[in-house]
């Protein structure tokens, strides 16, 4: 009966598919940047006006929340698609590409929200099929931290839900697959400034200054040591000084610099332990330098954890029904870029899937560049999945 | 016999020293920056107006050379001063300050004009009594490097000169004495510039990106080893980098780079392996990090190297003479700054010689200072150690 | 009928446990040095003596190659056990504790061969029920590059071979658990020795000399670099300097000094990558400081590569199969030391898994502990578990 | 009548100069090291008996204290001659070259000696026409700190001393001249040892351990911004690091290292900033690493400070007069190594002077070198000016 349900599911979807294509090509060429998708918010809200399921806007931010009851007891299982933008000036050439200058839905925020949008119309249309509760989290700025996913979440947007699915439509993997991994699937960041202030003076006396440049560099230096010497080589890290701000005048020797940084790893210790050691080695500058410091350090998203066992259900659930237009289910490996849908995976057992997405001419753009496409089929097979994922999830969860 | 003409001199110098005050004044409220000093130029050209005297203008650039000739045979002196003033806000609250804003005589090239003038006109009135010719050197734009000094010279200043005499007024030494030092004196000095380039990429990527941050902070730190390792201990030298311009997105990894510096050295020795070492060093992060690098790197002024035997006999001279006002002849250290008399003194055996200018009231600001004031006696004092110089030198010369 | 032979086969080896633990603690009393291994290589020649199995001694040094032949077609599977021991003074205090001082079985090589012998005793008695044959590789010297295994290699012992499998006790795994993970499982490895020559003299005297400690010193600091952002941070590698040998006298400067290093890997392309930065660094190094360098790099052990196909075909025989005393056949983690076993897994399709040995009281010690010891059952696992794959991996095998 | 005096003892010192040769050939062929020069300590006690004077040994160890005293009031001038020799094995091929294998008087002390003690036995001859008193002070262990002099000066050596003189022979300076330079002349000096403790561990497992190379690596680095950074380039500074005890395994991450250096300076500030220094370098490492480091760290001789109107005076009286072989009297370069002489010099305005010795076939080998030699000659030329600058000195000083 399960697979009748599916079976009626996919049909259904496959017949929007020209809508949900209109959508994500509309919502392609009116981008918001993150924290101010206040059109695309109320394009989300317009979509569900009439429709037999409760919204919420506003939720803890733009986010918008939006319960499809199934009148039956059961579990309740949220599934989340983001909604903002980047400023990036797109290159595409596409037809439908942004209409607003320096701002590019380049990393698929808009087909999330396209395929979200139908599966959930299609949900509320079969919502006599189906047990307990769906909560459609329609989340704004998940780009820029601290995302839009923590807002909602403090809002309450998770009470009384049991699961968070999340998926990710990806440029640079085959189209016709769907992905999975347990454990640590993305990494955790944070991100720093740090000042050191010295002494300024002239350059043919040293001894009456101290040398910022010269402080900072030695930090720089230092900096290498912690994921080369102090990091468990098995767990992925990385720290970069993307920023150095040093510029002056080439006699005079500097007073103060400025250095700005980004910090990636794959476990929370390991975040803890790049944190720590970038503090030792500012206070090792100090006392090697004299230099004082002033440190704004910030953990913004946390490592997103896929839980195994709701992973082992999904992986499961998808390899055995019959997914129109999947050629295959498979394990991947974990990705570097960071995702705030960590923060509802912290909050309940969830998971976050993949949806590989190569355009049909092969030319596969990483996600943030100004010509990245994707397949719009993809979509069609974002909404399979993630249908899948509910029904399966909430057949006779009344009783589990 | 000497010693009367010296004595006329001094007296006649006296008599004159309001004058010399006044001009002094006036030059200072009217300052203009190395190498735009044309209507200092003008001033000093409208002096020697009418004046026995051969007068030269625009001598490698807005220089001024001035002969005087005794009509007897014997050596050729020259003697040198300076006057471009520099890009301060002169902040002194004197009644003749700076009228022009953001420009301000902060270096005492107004005194080595305001003594040289009426010591020149004084040496010009008593040329039946001389020997040999007088070559005045009004030197523009010492402050700046290529410097004024290396223009005039190959204009054909020190033609037929055998030597070349220079006096620095300095504000944080005695007033009433005058010193001297032999060998090196000032230091000489090169600047430079690097462009180290690498490959930008994002912050979680380094492997597939080439982090010229951290390539640029390692040079830095191996550039530490040259003075504390390559360099004789007993010389001096120093190397700033006063720039380090790699400011940036703090998760983007930065592909170039710039960095400025300056190289001080006391001698020639020095300042030579220097920058071979800092080539070395700049080859060495090459090799290292498969970054390339763009250096532009510059030798400005060279040491500035007194004459044993010039020394000696200006020493000598000076304390044999009575100098009105003057306590002492001292032998000083040797300074810290670079000065472009250094080029004379590659020409000719020359001296360059240091008259104390402590102001009355004691508060002695270092030169190039938004305070920096001078005891006005001292361009008297100059006057007579440079007019002692010119005689005694040139006193029997035609039989050395 | 496949089910029937494997379960004859664990009955059989059921009896014989007591034997196999009999010879366990006769070869951990009498544990010989890798490459030395001459007692063992009798021992086990002698175990063979009369059975019905090919023998080959001397392969490639003391390598022992026995050929079970089944007399029917079919694929030829070898089964690998290693048989030196390590240079530690045991402090196990057991009963059958080391009688050779500074020598023990610290890596439980003598349970590898216990169970190995007894199993291939058994499939002899059992050859009429497979097909193909078996080829049993007792390996020596698995501790001490280059290791045994290169030697038997080219000495022909993977000749007809079609696949290898080999199994590890691990101390610090789960008693009653087999574990298994495709693709890189374990670290390849390198080393390396370099002499940095500058030249010696005396403290005052810096510029006269050229400091090789200061090089190196910037070296090691330089080296830090590589890990933390030449390679990619979702591989694993590291790099140690263990020793920096520059014992000299205070106060002169060092001529010369020699390091020595460990490379770690767990893909090709990083182990590839590292060596080249080293290569690199030094150059670097040699460019900045004028010193010239003698490297020996040797790349060791390579990473060990699971088949994943042959990997899917061990995980799913093993959890098809009941094996006594088994509670679970789990995917592992990949482990940082390196194992020679890598060598056959270049030439062949080929699985190395790891069956659980934590002593009954629980007390674990790592591998190369002097208190490391093992749960003695862990052996019949061993045997069921490889007797398992050769079983499942035969049958049928001549129409595969 | 003072000239009278001192051509009477350059004519006795002319007779004498083949007896000032054999006592020094005799010394050369009879080195021993500092402070175990008890045969050398008895020779010179030897020599003086029967003499009128006072003899005082075993002052501060093996030094011997004569006093000659001119029963006339005066001054006390003190005239100091070290005696030790060092652990070189000589390759002079001289006639007389060490008898001790290993042993060497490579530094001239020997020299110093000879010229010592006929001129004192002149002196005790001649003493009737002079006025005050002479304290001879021959000193052991100049080479190895903490030296002679300070044992030598706690025991009373200095009591109702005026002024110390001391000389030099110094086989790289031209023979035939005498040096003389005021203020700073020799470096003064520290040494340290200090022991970085980290933790141990495998290769493979960094984080695991703290890896004591690299902090130690990172210290050597460090301590070079000290002199390019930290000190006045008008000073005189170095620090050498001579060793790196960091022996070990390649594969064993080194849990302790031990470093010894040397530091010279040539005034007391930078010797103390240096110390600062090195100490907040390590500091510095500390927090960085978190690793934990025991420090020793000896000053041990001063900066030699030659008190600058002494040094006048003793510059005039050496110009002034005719010293028999001397053909100029010459202000010379301060010099590299450090000498303990400058002990005296901080408990009495003293003066310490060079006496040129190049040997006569021209080859210069420098101190401290196997092959080291002098002129002989010299030691008739350091007779002479010492007797000078004891004779002036004392002359007519009851009145001073």
């Amino acid at each position: 009966m399960n697979e009748a349900t599916k079976k009626q599911l996919f049909s259904k979807l496959a017949e929007k598919q020209e809508r949900m294509i209109e959508i994500y090509r509309y919502l392609h060429a009116h981008p918001e940047l993150s924290f101010q998708e206040e059109n695309t918010a109320k394009y989300i809200e317009a979509f569900y006006a009439g429709k037999e399921c409760d919204i919420r806007t506003h939720v803890g931010g733009l986010g918008i929340v939006v319960t499809i009851d199934s009148g039956k007891p059961g579990k309740t299982v949220a599934i989340r698609a983001d909604f903002d933008a980047l400023p990036i000036q797109e290159e595409t050439g596409l037809p439908f590409a942004s209409k607003t200058p320096g701002v590019m839905h380049a990393c698929g925020h808009d087909a999330h929200t396209a395929y979200m949008l139908i599966l959930a119309e299609t949900l509320i249309e079969m919502k006599e099929q189906l047990e307990g509760k769906i909560v459609v989290l329609h989340q704004p700025a998940e780009e820029v931290p601290p995302g839009g996913a923590i807002g909602m979440i403090n809002a309450g947007a998770l009470e009384g839900v049991d699961t968070v699915f999340g998926i990710h439509v990806m440029s640079q993997m085959d189209s016709g697959k769907v992905f999975y991994r347990e454990g640590n699937v993305q990494t955790g960041r944070a991100n720093f400034r740090v000042k050191i202030q010295g002494v300024g003076g002239h350059g043919s006396s040293p001894h009456k200054a101290n040398d910022a440049i010269v402080a900072a560099s030695y930090f720089v230096v230092a900096v290498q040591s912690i994921v080369s010497r102090r990091m468990n080589p098995f767990d992925v890290g990385s720290i970069t000084i993307g920023s150095f701000d040093g510029k002056g005048s080439f006699n005079v020797i500097k007073d103060s610099v400025v250095l700005e940084g980004d910090v990636r790893s794959m476990s929370e210790e390991t975040r803890t332990l790049i944190e720590k050691e970038i503090r030792a080695k500012l206070d090792g500058i100090s006392a090697m330098f004299d230099v004082t410091y002033e440190l704004d350090y910030e953990n913004d998203y946390p490592v997103l954890f896929n839980d195994p066992e709701m992973t082992a259900f999904a992986a499961a659930a998808l390899q055995a029904t019959e997914l129109p237009g999947v050629e295959a289910v498979e394990r991947c490996e974990a990705q570097p870029p960071s995702e705030d849908f960590a923060y509802y995976a912290k909050e309940r057992p969830s998971v976050f899937l993949y949806v590989g997405a190569t355009p049909k001419d092969g030319e596969a753009y990483p996600h943030h560049h100004p010509k990245f496409r994707i397949n719009e089929d993809s979509m069609l097979i974002a909404a399979e999945t993630m249908g899948t994922l509910v029904i399966d999830y909430l057949k006779g969860s009344s009783e589990k």
